[in-house]
């Protein structure tokens, strides 16, 4: 219909869609995002929070790889507060509460804005098909779009189904229109679909809750920024509530289970381990006699409040009367009802790790149709597709992200490599090198990689370059000014409840003790420079867990070590002589494309491994004769 | 389901269901809002614009009677204009530009914040009914609301179906999910259901547009407000653009005529005389080389551009073709498709005058269900609706606008009398006492209702006071204040054209001529108080234009007289001899309240009108001896 070739389309302006758009765009593409519908891009159809641990170590590295997603959420926060904050470095992470309409339009208003990005509102109802490559898309409004990458992310549209107890319908989430046809479309391709659920909570008019029966949760009060390069702001001051369920509102839920869609069968899709609803928490716990609910606001303007916690798909009759035994609930009005949604994702372990499938050339996926659960791993997703398509199509090495660089590098590892059957949520605990990993040295670990691709301009690196020679030149001072014993000091040390100095110690040495911290070195040594926040925060982490620090990364050698070792695509399987028939069958599925990714292959036995590891050396031994 | 019974329910939250649910929430009754999707509120899916001739005169009628819709306007406004300022003040209103989602957060904050109103997100599916009441609601999340009266405002949703050349399916305004089940439901009541359509424009990304070809458009300097009450803003400065289209765009639209759902049958919904698609306006006027077509902005923080007056329901492809012809275009780049959408309504004249179904008590209709289109048409019926609605409730006497107080009066009167087969629009023409019902005189003709009512509070009441006596005092003054004749007047007459004084008049007399205006005469005689300038405006209409609204008020009277012989509910047409069956079919499906209705009922003819007449004095002189 329109004879223009784009570079790349984006298909679905979710959070995934959104920074895959931008990132090709910025890189100086020709990008068409499509979206059903205009008003809905970068929608927050759960609550509408950005981080904490593990997501918000996503959202740094985005930040750190010129993503957009920390400064939608810095320009939307309504509050924002740091968890983990007794549990060590690794897992310490900053969780905001956003205003959805705000988050919306920030980035309604960057890609209405970005050069070389088109945005037109148009369902894909279909993929072009030329050989194993892909060469564009078919529409809903009867257009054909062609391109050289399409990338996919969908969302929870693909054939959506809504689920409120035993009524479920056609649609996106609630309210909205669902798509229809590319999901048969990819199935007539060859690929494994599959189906999924997640579930939202019901939404609670402020007015009608007595906010006096709920602990209050307050934000903190010295602004943060999840961007690396924002200045934090001051929030709209917004604070949270918290409740518990009780056995009043157990009992009613476990009376009406068998009104519930997954306990009658008619959902099969499986639903988020780590975001269960209310009733499968109390399924699965039954001697707990509370479950925490948190009760948030979702936007400035609007009195609704998200019962996060309290996701359900029990007809709406019993949301209601589930609803009203919460605290401060019992006159609750409900403005919006919970419910499940089935959508259809494909299996990812048919991608390669850079996210382009392995059938069709040119075609990406991002996001939930990945199978994955979360704005920040959709995001996450949708950049790395993004840079990858734009590789692609520059003939350059594609943008593989390691275990041990990025929890981006583990989530899609992971996905590709295993799999998955249920929505997959990051989590700090599926990353082994998370002390190297850490929310605030994201852009150490990858800015350097922003730069190079182009997505990070000179002020920007210049600033993050500044604020990397002000924390070594700390650490440094640190580790060579020394700090002798006094009476002063040992009676600091004694309220704290730490041994006094018998001896003179480095900044750095007192600073390895538990119960010393920056603030109470820089009595003693103070630096002369009015430190930023952030930089006195990562000095200390730098100081205090380094022994930690190298014993990862001498274990992350090996891992690399492993890593090198890359298997040739056309590498066959079945000429290797005793191989488990599952090993079998689950190495030529996923085809890894090394060692280490075979050996995360799970089945996948250490006899079949080492197996492997020796048909390695004599391919290469071969290759490297011929 | 829930125990409740709700005063009033009303379904749908656009521009009727708004206006209806808060002004019986404002009333004092319990009532309940359910829309399809709360985010959609107050959508504005043509171009955000409010007001212009005949729509203009309707907001300032709902302003004076305590509806909302002039304060969305004001608050929402990117820019005003007066128009038809050369053209008599009959027909002078204030059109305004509106950023469409600030229009939606005003209507959504107010509606979260009214007391006594609830708003839930649901489908209504169908309406629960016991013999001849209306009892309910059914929804498609698997509830039942009880209520005492129920209003149906149900837009374009009813079994909606778009059409984008031949594409259609099953939608909303384009990107917004349909309402299935109570448009059937409605027909098994035994309504006489029909199908309407309307349409809209393809949106152009701003910075596509070269807008140095454009002639642009500037909004009035001096801020306006629509509402009564509010103080006219600053505007956030926004331009529209001006442009035609052309041979070209013609002979692309010609070309592709076989390809619009029109000429091949698929649509069959008739669409709006009084805003047709250029397709149809080319078809009609073949001789004409061109059609004015605005460029209009949506919202700030957007860079969509509304093309009115260039609403296509042809292909996609071609609507790209011939929007590139359009001045500034060549490159334009469509961001939303133009596209006509069908959707049920109901024939009107099943309803009384004060908008209640005549088969089913307690059931009202408002907005395009009954065959209009507009926003304020919608917004005037539905704050109509709600009032009846409570004053059937409380047992008062239902409040029914005459048609020579007001343009509500006129389009509730027109629509319950005549029908319509076509979206119905306001027009100045529609309206025979259109000098006595002007836009600026909307609160002295309506707001003792509204404070009546109970709808306008002391605080607004008392302005309005104060704003009569102050322009009484200034009619008075100037009847009675004579000027002399001088060299300075007369000069200064001579250069407005005007024939000099030869004997001294009062400022009345002296500004009845046509060259005349308010500030002329206040050189001469000046009133000592700075009046605000509408109230100067409507100093001089009042005085300029005595004599004509005199003879207008004379033919009122007239009419008054008419409307004054009321027929009972229960009168037997067929007791009649020598009816024409036409007209016999016509009056007993109609019912007309009164002898003056009965008469505005085309094809009912004066010789049967005279033989009703004869025949309600009998019936009354029966009843009076009886």
């Amino acid at each position: 219909m329109t004879n223009k070739v784009y570079d790349v389309i984006v298909v679905g302006a979710g959070h995934a869609g959104c920074e895959a758009a931008l990132v090709a765009a910025r890189m100086g593409h020709d990008t068409l995002l499509l979206n059903l519908y205009l008003d809905n891009i970068a929608l927050m159809p759960c609550n509408p929070s950005i981080g904490g641990p593990a997501k918000g170590h996503l959202v740094r590295e985005i930040s750190a790889l010129g993503g957009e997603q920390a400064r939608a959420t810095d320009r939307s926060a309504l509050m924002m507060r740091w968890l983990n904050t007794s549990k060590g470095p690794a897992v310490r992470a900053l969780r905001a509460q956003c205003d959805l309409h705000d988050y919306h339009w920030h980035y309604r208003e960057v890609l209405e804005h970005c050069p070389g990005l088109e945005l037109h509102q148009d369902t894909v109802v279909g993929l072009i098909v030329e050989g194993d490559r892909v060469k564009g898309v078919e529409t809903l409004y009867g257009l054909s779009y062609h391109a050289r990458s399409v990338i996919l992310t969908t969302g929870t549209y693909l054939d959506g189904r809504v689920h409120i107890g035993n009524v479920n319908f056609s649609s996106g989430p609630l309210g909205q229109i669902p798509a229809h046809g590319l999901g048969e479309n990819l199935l007539k391709l060859g690929f494994r679909m599959g189906r999924l659920k997640t579930g939202t909570t019901p939404r609670v008019h402020s007015d009608s809750i007595d906010w006096s029966e709920l602990q209050i949760q307050e934000g903190e009060e010295e602004p943060q920024s999840m961007d690396l390069w924002d200045k934090p702001e001051v929030y709209r001051h917004i604070t949270c509530g918290v409740g518990k369920t009780n056995l009043d509102t157990h009992r009613i839920i476990t009376e009406n289970l068998d009104r519930s869609p997954v306990s009658s069968g008619t959902i099969t899709g499986t639903g988020p381990r780590y975001c269960p609803s209310i009733e499968s928490k109390v399924m699965q716990f039954p001697d707990k006699d509370s479950h925490t609910v948190f009760f948030e606001p979702v936007a400035r303007g609007s009195k609704e409040i998200y019962l996060q916690n309290f996701s359900t798909s029990l007809p709406y009759d019993v949301q209601i009367e589930m609803t009203r035994t919460l605290p401060g609930c019992r006159e609750a009005r409900i403005m919006r009802a919970g419910y499940a949604i089935e959508y259809d994702y494909m299996d990812p372990t048919q991608l390669t790790p850079w996210l382009e499938t392995k059938a069709i050339k040119g075609l990406f996926c991002a996001g939930q149709i990945n199978g994955t659960s979360g704005y920040e791993e959709a995001a996450a997703q949708g950049l790395m597709a993004g840079i990858n398509a734009v590789l692609r199509l520059r003939g350059e090495p594609y943008l593989v992200l390691g275990r041990h660089e990025a929890y981006i590098g583990v989530l899609i590892d992971d996905l590709v490599t295993k799999g998955t059957r249920e929505p997959y949520r990051m989590l700090t605990s599926r990353c082994e090198h998370r002390l190297l990993m850490r929310h605030d040295n994201a852009d150490r670990r990858l800015s350097g990689i922003g730069r190079k691709l182009g997505l990070l301009d000179d002020g920007r690196w210049e600033i993050l370059v500044e604020r990397w020679r002000n924390t070594d030149r700390e650490i440094k001072r640190l580790g060579s000014t020394r700090i002798k014993p006094s009476d002063d000091v040992n009676s600091d040390l004694a309220s704290i409840g730490e041994a006094p100095m018998d001896r003179s110690l480095t900044g750095a040495e007192l600073l390895r003790r538990p119960g010393v911290d920056y603030d109470f070195l820089s009595r003693y040594i103070p630096s002369g420079e009015d430190l930023e926040g952030h930089i006195r925060r990562r000095v200390e982490v730098e100081i205090k867990y380094a022994g930690y620090v190298a014993r990862q990364e001498r274990s992350v050698k090996k891992f690399e070590r492993m890593e090198a070792l890359t298997i040739p695509d056309d590498f066959d399987y079945r000429s290797m002589k005793g191989l488990l028939a599952e090993s079998l069958e689950k190495l030529e599925r996923i085809r890894p494309k090394t060692l280490g990714q075979a050996r995360r292959i799970s089945g996948v036995t250490p006899t079949d491994l080492q197996l492997l590891s020796l048909a390695l050396s004599v391919r290469r031994r071969r290759d490297g004769a011929a």
